[in-house]
């Protein structure tokens, strides 16, 4: 160590580590090393800049809640948080996306064919579709947890005009592996910009707009969890999602519809659809656990 | 971006980033996007494993302080703080070495030969040299500021049994480039070690232990500011300094003397030295700005 040089940091570091230690935080603490020496290794890192570095690890810091973590938001906009759901994503299911900071427990069960439009405003839309094994086979009495923003582009939770549970809910697949509900088409929003996060993104020139999208979390005895989200085709933001969690197989088309067509039998719905409506028929595949 | 997947995402990142952003900050982004996506990719870090980096920097911005930056912590005991040094280091000057958290401004002016001991336990040593420049002509009324640890091994600002600038000067060298003070050998110490970064040593089986040093900061009209530490040649924890500080060229070798051999005239020291004592010839060379 008393050698220690830049071109032998990294190994001086590997050097510390103890054999006994567990064999996975090994080689990923190898991995961690070599890429951050490398990364100020490239770049000969300034004093500086290094500081700064240190400063919005700081200033995540001090404005990071539970409820509001700078530092998942970090890696969200760092394209993080998608490639860890990517390299883990099953290739033969529906692609995961983000997970975001919005999910909460506890929303309330409805059934096949419920309404989560209430008194809220927006465009009406159907959702609906079956929840499949990847052999095709719907699955019956598989869970899905829903949530989505509000018209204005808000969850429950950040709104005060919202009720608790507003556009959250719990529902499980019928017989034939189906779920269906309607609801209001969800808004685009940005991710919160008020902290270093932000302090990058106009540094970079970048915009903090997500597309649109509904949240699933899909579960099923003997399958693996499915955490994604599901895109309007038409969204403005759908090939600059500030947190790269668009996937080509993540896009729902919406099919206009007005009430007078009349409801087709797969449409069971309960609410009430007067006028121009959107139609979505979306399946997801649950990969074998 | 609806295209997006594990092998597209960095491209996608860096074509987010706008044109107009300043050439250095696209440079070093593509840089870390690279690594950190890379990183990534070659351990197919897990869910589990990304929710537990991003505890340990939320935990780290729960017990961050101005005074007790957790994140400098980090940066120190992955080598990162040591390898910045490194590589904006002169190839021809005194090699540089962290900074470290314990600096403060406004220590007491000594001149040349004076006694950081005053009432102090310990070791007395005499600390002594020139600073040069690289041609090795001496630079008078370069000022060094000067700081370490008690016996106890804890700064001033640490020890509530201290005074506030106990064992911290700032000197200016006399017309041959002199520095001179006697003071105590400072005491090796732990990097605290009750937080995330404690439980990542844990973790790697590592210990938290620094060798002892006295931190120099060396400035000098027309030449590059050095920050460095020197370290004893006998401190046990020279081969293993948990923060990656020491450089064959920042050791020290302490000579032992009696004070019944009597000082020579390049001791003009003004402090008591009864007995046993230890002296340090050490130049600091200064590269040109």
């Amino acid at each position: 160590m008393r050698t220690v040089s830049k071109d032998t940091v990294t190994q001086s570091f590997l050097d510390y580590i103890s054999e006994d230690s567990d064999e996975r935080l090994k080689f990923v603490m190898e991995k961690l090393a070599h890429h951050l020496h490398d990364f100020v290794r490239e770049t000969n890192l300034t004093h500086d800049e290094w500081r700064k570095g240190l400063e919005l690890l700081f200033a995540a810091g001090e404005i990071s809640t539970p409820e509001r973590n700078e530092f998942v938001l970090f890696s969200d906009v760092l394209g993080l948080s998608s490639l860890v759901d990517m390299v883990n994503s099953s290739e033969d299911g529906t692609p995961s996306s983000v997970l975001g900071p919005f999910h909460v427990l506890g929303a309330p069960d409805v059934p096949v064919g419920g309404d989560l439009i209430k008194d809220n405003v927006g465009d009406k839309i159907v959702v609906g579709g079956r929840v499949l094994t990847t052999d095709g086979k719907p699955i019956k009495g598989a869970h899905l947890e829903i949530w989505q923003t509000a018209d204005n582009g808000l969850y429950s939770g950040q709104d005060e005009q919202q009720e608790e549970y507003n556009f959250r809910a719990r529902m499980t697949t019928d017989a034939d592996g189906r779920y269906l509900f309607s609801t209001v088409r969800p808004a685009p929003y940005t991710v919160p910009d008020d902290g270093p996060v932000g302090e990058l993104l106009r540094a970079t020139g970048r915009h903090p707009w997500r597309p649109s999208h509904l949240h699933f979390i899909v579960t099923a005895e003997g399958q693996k969890t499915l955490v994604t989200e599901v895109f309007p085709s038409d969204d403005p933001y759908l090939d600059e999602d500030a947190v790269f969690g668009v996937r080509e197989k993540l896009i729902m088309e919406y099919e206009k519809r007005e009430s007078t067509d009349g409801l087709p039998d797969d449409l069971a719905i309960k609410g009430e659809l007067d006028g121009t409506f959107y139609v979505v028929d979306f399946d997801f595949v649950l990969s074998a656990a």
